[in-house]
Order: structure tokens, then sequence, then C-alpha cells
């Protein structure tokens, strides 16, 4: 089995907006299709330690906002590589918000809906939740960002370095995470995010 | 609620293959996502009144072949735009099958995998299976096809026509039932196929 020949699925990138009690956050997925019609609903999927997928089972909703060509790599930097546990992205950077106070992308973002949790599946390293849409809106008539527009357009290349250079280790470009050893298993899972090892990038010594 | 901003979530296209017993068909369908890993799971969503539904629903096994940008409109107007109830879609076609015998595409697929159920959520006018991917190749280096690539430039455009022509019906492009009247309800679905006034083109008298 060639794990590969999934990398030629075609996402988006979406910025997941959720609000519980008094607590705000929004963070990066990639994860969203439409899975019904009348009513519309749609399906997510989140990672079980992300702080985003816990504010969404505790309230049972959230807002999806569909990020355009337009985004900079510094906007999807503070929403998904940073942890709401950590720090409150939406201080240094306020956002609009749906009928239900949650927060969606004021900009580089061409729609979004507010979705109302119906089912979660708990899936392991992942809860898949299938949600009524109970509202949407267009936001500009910039074309959606794929996923792979990101990885080849939008996101930072890996800079050269010095062949000479000895590797001590290997950090999580998502969460940041750092695992010791000069070698990372080719199974290797972050134990913060659940990333692979193909989201992994060498710290040199 | 505006509708139009769900057609900013990206998708592939992909042709679903099936074999229940002795029967075998595929069909051309947009919704994949990966939802979890460490076993890999997919999720697909079909249409609960297509052929494929029901064969997935008997056997618990598909694959799925990510259609890339070489496919042809006559590609996908076999696999997509004819039922496997009334045609055998294969026999014309013949097709490679994955360890199960089940088809997948010989060309215009730059991967594949093999989907085994491991639940399935009836949501009315689809049904979302949750698979375990069991096995998966990398069949081309072409790029995958995304829906607004099939949208802009595999699908025909309308033809222009003579506006003194009379509207008598309305002629799903999916799968060819005709509603008959010179106005097509706007929340209008069609009744063999579940597709919305956006897949419909006008018949002239």
């Amino acid at each position: 089995m060639d794990n590969k020949a999934l990398y030629s699925l075609s996402y988006g990138v979406f910025m997941v907006g959720t609000r519980s009690k008094d607590v705000k956050n929004g963070c990066i997925t990639n994860t969203c299709m439409q899975v019904a019609n009348n009513p519309t609903r749609v399906a997510i999927s989140v990672i079980n330690t992300n702080y985003t997928c816990y504010l969404i089972k505790e309230s049972g909703m959230f807002t999806l906002s569909m990020l355009d060509n337009t985004v900079s790599f510094e906007t999807i930097r503070h929403f998904g590589f940073q942890s709401g546990r950590d720090v409150n992205k939406l201080e240094s950077l306020p956002l609009p918000e749906d009928d239900n106070g949650i927060p969606y992308m004021g900009w580089s973002a061409c729609a979004m809906l507010s979705g109302k949790v119906l089912d979660s599946i708990d899936l392991g390293s992942h809860t898949m939740f299938i949600a009524e849409v109970t509202d949407a809106k267009v936001l500009s008539s910039n074309p959606p960002l794929t996923y792979a527009d990101y990885q080849n357009h939008v996101k930072p290349k890996p800079q050269k370095v010095d062949e000479q250079k000895k590797i001590k280790g290997w950090k999580c470009k998502i969460c940041g995470f750092i695992y010791e050893g000069e070698q990372l298993p080719a199974d290797y899972l972050c134990p913060i995010c659940g990333h692979g090892p193909e989201d992994f990038e060498p710290v040199y010594e």
C-alpha cells in the first residue's frame, strides 16, 4: 500500500471558528465536504487532540471559512501553527461573528458557513462531525485556495542547508513539537497533533 | 442563507468502482476525504438512489480512482451520465481490478484506493460511508482533476440557442430525467438522482 496515493485527494483550506461560553478560537483544516442536501449538511474531520475539537464537542457549533487565493502564509500560521490553549488568537486579530457569536474570516475568504452538529463519530486520531448548515454567505469572488495551491504557492519552501551540518532533531511544522534524534521513524506520529513524518523538518546542530 | 457559498468547497473528481457478486459497476462522484489516520480511513458520500450506493451496501467494498487532468468528457459521461441499472458500463470498457475483483480506472487517473466499509450513515438524500483504506496505488504523475477544473475545462459549455425558441422542459444533465414545464422551481430536486436546478438544462420546442 502506497500512502502517497492519498495525496491525490483534492481539498480546500479552511478556517474553523469555534466558541464555547466565553472562549473563542480559530484553527486551519483542510477537510470539509457537503455530504447531503435538503437540508444541506457537511462533514468535517478534526484532530482529537486539537483545542478546536474540544470546543466543538462542548458547544455543538462551528463556522467554516473557505480561504481564498489571496491568503497570506502569516494568516495561516496565526490560526494553524499555534494552539488556542496557549494563545488567544482572536485578541490580536478580531474577526466578524455569525449569529451564534462564532468568529469567521473577515478577509482572504470567499465564503463561510455556520454548522450545527447533528452527529459526531470518534475515529481515534480524529473526530468527524456531521453538521446541518444553518447559515452560509458568499464573501468575495476570489477563487478558493486548494490544498495543492497552499502547498505549491503559499507555504514557504524549505531553505537549502549546508549538507555538512548534522541533524539533531525533527520539528513538527504543524505544532512545533521537537523530536530529538537524528532519524525520525518512518511511521512516527507527532504526539501533540498527530501529523506524520511528511510534516516534520530537520533541526540542525 | 446563500447556497452558492457551498460552491466554494473544493473537491476532486472520482470514479467509484463497485462489485457485488457478479455485478460490477463504476460511477462518478466528487466527495471523498481522508478522515483519520493510523489506520487510514476515508469518507465518501453517495446519492441513495444511485445503483452504486446499493452495491456498496451489499458488498461493503469499493474502489476510488482519483481522475487526473487528462480525462475526457466522454469518459465522465460513460461512467457518470448513465445508470448501471440500465447499462453494463464495464462491457464496452473493461478495467483493471483490485485484489477484491473491483474495477478501477486504467487510464486518466493518478491514484486509486480500495476501501472496506466500517460504518455507513443514512443522511436521507445520501449515505456516507466511512471506510478503511486496505490498498492504495499511485497510477500516474498527472495532477488530479479538481471539480472546479471539471466545471471550467472538461464539461462542455451550454450551446447558445435562438432566444425566440420556447422552453418546454428541463433535462437533468446528470441522469437525463426530463421535467415538463417552462419554469423549473428554484428548489427543485431531480426525483431520480437528487441534483438541483444548477444541473438542469433547458429543452426547447
